[in-house]
């Protein structure tokens, strides 16, 4: 197969450095540019000490891109400056965008969460959203894919197709999400120190975070009905992996294993999701590789179950599916370069 | 005032250690007995290195322990171990219980829960739940106290008084509880390794952990009826802290402001019940600590409300608040010996 | 006792929120002032939360501060601020600056080291070295501390009598430090992030380290003659502690058993340091403590001994020294608000 | 190429779960058996839920095994254990021994540090040491390899070519040793729990590690002469790494640049051995490859150098080797399986 020749810009990210370690195993596809405009000039390994033996370019400014010889684009900007560079890229490159800016089909609502008017409301009606699982046929013939967030893939993927077949009530969902510290980026920040995380946790953007509309938008499409989710997102002392711990009402007449038999029967080929049965699913087991792992559990209070799913939100929840998804773009067979096994202890 | 003088048994154990830690600092307590029967003979500080250089006497067995000259004894043995070593004890000494021997009134509860006949379901009757902020009357004249579990202490502070209130609904209600490590003890399991917990987290106990009927007894208690609630525990890669999420609904015509006032006049004179404003709770901010941080906020579902509150599982959720008990039996200023500013970071 | 006023220079940072945490637990001091420029008007507990509960007066500029009513500063400004701010300081203060900046007593080697002209040369005379068991006579009558670096404490204590009393050779001396993270402070750095210290460890500094003269200093005065060592240090993905793993050869003649004699009565009254027996010291045993725990070994190859230390970086290595020698300074008994037991686990 | 059948004896621990981990990525070796007598029975996703996905075959005990379908055996068994089950192993299987059973030539210094007589005499004179870029030629032809222990791989890959070419001192080598937790091994040991260990580190095994002599042995062989050195380890609060600093004094004449030419020449070609510049050699750019990282740095103390070394102890300090030893012996490119990226953060 032709190899794919691949710009990732914001190279300098956690998520632009996981995309990397993927991409070098992957054997139809080559790095050929890396942007960090602060960082410009600079060999990868100055930047990322793990990746010094691995023969990259390095870093160049963004506006030094020539795009003519790329076929894949992944975006690693931040969210709310990627709107711009994405309608500024030529049409022949295919993109996945990792940043939330195309990921609310809504620009009302993403103008609401995210604090100013959509910079490419044309483009979002064409950006199709990337939950490999449940929207692959979308994907294979999109030229923009969305990215999903890491919240929202590792609580979509259980929670969809049980609102899809009406076996949970719509309302009453809570979503208590645990993440890894992976997830707040590379930025230097106080409160991001090691001496500030470390041996201690605490909840953040409590009913206010920013993944709840994302969540929603999928419960809604699934349920067929507008969903409003409780959800807390938790900061935990590991660098990778997201827990999600999710209490749902039975619908009338179903039972836990009527929503056991539903994940069985959605996943049963899916390579990438496991539905476990008796071992609660650990962020350990997903370390490193594109899993999603959940299991269902009887609630003690009648007519209610516990779901629970991990991730590892730089993988499955960020550069893993964003791969998963150029390989569906691509023809490729879907796993290339994401069988790893989990890196464990 | 008179110093009283401490036997501990089972003090080999963690909460032993931490209640050794903190009673070194008490000016009217003096330990005379530790007893830990796998170590007995052994100095402390072959045990706990950390208590090396402190002065006390070595472990010695239970069977050899003369109560005569003994105030007050701390029960730090495994749960089941304890009620028939505790009918033992002579009646002039006062005991405060760590383990969930005395914690259930109900002694068909507790044979459901522990698998076994309760052995002393007389003593069982006298025994009073040592929750001190909120059976501090009765505590004073006890003989024997059923120190809290640490997931019961850390949801019955904020739930109890918001139930006897009628400000929130006794239905509906989801504690997502995430702890240290060292509420697992110091057992040498597999399980617990270093390796086997570092960088990475699960749940345990779905739907059927021991600490549930607890919880559920004091919010029948403040409630007036039945309450059976969602619980669920995970295990954090830290060492110490619980921090429970509870996701509550709250009564018809009741607000945010209401529950924050009930709380706030509630705890307004405690020395170790926080109501913080903004900044959500942290489980640093109480480590070492006999405090119980808490915060409520606003869900994005309308109707519903977010608790958070942090613990130290050792201390409030174990050997501190058994501390507070006995300082309260003893008739001693309750704080005596557990001021300490949170070790942070 | 009368209670000391105290400020606090530079009170955000880590040894400042220490040095808050164990006065706060000083019968006769009393928190007056604390300085903090870029968080000036902040209550203390939201600059740390694990404050927030203590009553502390807000933060205020320096420039703000008034010294009438202040008996003692503790100066915990960053390396190379230091020396004009105290040069301002009315004589009437106590002053124990914990920074580097009075602590080399050569002010051409401080030029070196430090990149700039020292600032108050005739200052610096005046300064004396707090390493508190070995210089307690001129701590009593100085105004002027210069409380020592944290790997200098821990390299000092076990070196200086080996050294002083001949037992060991001056030259060939092998420092190999440890550290915890809070050793590099509260600053916002992308390499302190959690996610680029978790689960990894690496040197730095490596034979450049600025405590390396420091404890050259001292050892060049215990032995009489000029010392040069190979020291490096360590980032250790802990929060505290430091632990030094010294490599030295044995004076013609002398034993490993010569050498724990020396320690044993070198420091046989002193409460904060402990030479252990069997069990190598831990920074496990000195968490949260003043305490400094060393051991002597037995290398393979003879006529080499392997000495041990730990202390905690913040405690004995940086606030608890400093309170220490506050102590001292006062008339205090030395021993006042620092005989906590380590916080383990 | 035809694909090599492979048992993995003692599959149970950690070296064995981290040689399923390499092997599931090698495209000529097809596990067959996996064993483990305490387990034998049970799925592997019960024993290592991160290889649960993975379609292995159960665990069976060792009495179990048919050899007869096999062609190489990778033995995990503990250390002590080996001899006799190796030595009843048939002739056509090359085998790798992950233990320390084979590694010391000389059967007197195994029994002197092993505590017992070598069960396998005659087998130990076949055994070939596997330090594959050093002894590269003899493990082409061999049938048995005595894979290197993780500390001696550390510490003989950058000192064995200075001592060769005489570049450094035979006496007076420092190694001062830190290794992750994952090299204690999965047993259950009090020690080794999450809260004995998280947050603190120690040295052990002072002056009498059983590293040493393996280390001393490849030392003096490349010397010319017997090599005692100064070896202490450390347990650090990570999963993997060791990282080794290593102080040596320099030959006669001899610079630091002498020595870096030296490495960089030794290690030009080899896929495995990185020699840095400029940034200190971090654990976090091997975990998870089989890397060996090394950089030399000037002392202050003139004549001496100080060399830091990283791997992954369970890659290159165990299963990563032993697969690349494989390789070799089976004729396969020797990076096969074990280009991977390292895990980072």
């Amino acid at each position: 197969m032709k190899k794919q020749r691949i710009a990732i810009i914001g190279a300098s990210g956690y998520t632009g450095a996981e995309l990397i370690r993927l991409l070098l195993l992957h054997p139809y596809a080559e790095i050929k540019v890396l942007t960090g405009d602060s960082q410009a000039g600079k060999p990868v390994g100055e930047v990322y000490p793990h990746l010094a033996f691995s023969g990259l370019p390095n870093l160049v400014p963004l506006s030094a891109v020539d795009y003519t010889d790329i076929d894949v684009v992944f975006c690693c900007l931040p969210h709310g400056t990627t709107q711009e560079v994405i309608a500024g890229l030529p049409s022949h490159v295919k993109i996945i965008d990792l940043s939330a800016d195309f990921r609310l089909y809504d620009t009302k609502t993403y103008a609401k969460w995210y604090g100013h008017e959509h910079k490419a409301p044309d483009l979002q009606k064409e950006a199709v959203y990337g939950l490999t699982e449940l929207y692959r046929d979308k994907i294979k013939s999109a030229r923009l894919i969305a990215n999903p967030g890491c919240y929202p893939t590792s609580a979509q993927l259980p929670l969809m197709p049980l609102l899809e077949h009406k076996l949970i009530n719509a309302d009453s969902i809570v979503i208590d999400a645990k993440s890894g510290v992976t997830g707040a980026g590379r930025s230097a920040k106080q409160a991001n120190l090691f001496t500030e995380i470390n041996d201690g946790m605490s909840a953040y953007g409590i009913g206010s975070h920013r993944h709840a509309p994302e969540i929603e938008q999928g419960l809604s499409q699934a349920s067929g009905a507008e969903v409003i989710v409780s959800f807390t997102p938790h900061l935990i002392p590991m660098n990778r992996g997201i827990l999600s711990t999710m209490y749902v009402t039975l619908a009338q007449g179903k039972t836990i294993e009527t929503l056991k038999e539903c994940l069985n029967k959605t996943y049963r080929d899916e390579p990438f999701v496991q539905v476990t049965k008796n071992i609660p699913p650990s962020t350990h087991q997903v370390r490193g590789t594109n899993l999603c792992v959940m299991g269902v559990y009887a609630d003690r209070v009648p007519g209610k179950a516990i779901i629970v799913s991990v991730i590892d939100n730089l993988v499955k929840g960020a550069s893993g599916q964003a791969l998963q998804n150029m390989n569906v773009m691509c023809g490729f067979p879907e796993t290339t370069a994401l069988m790893q096994t989990a890196l464990f202890p």
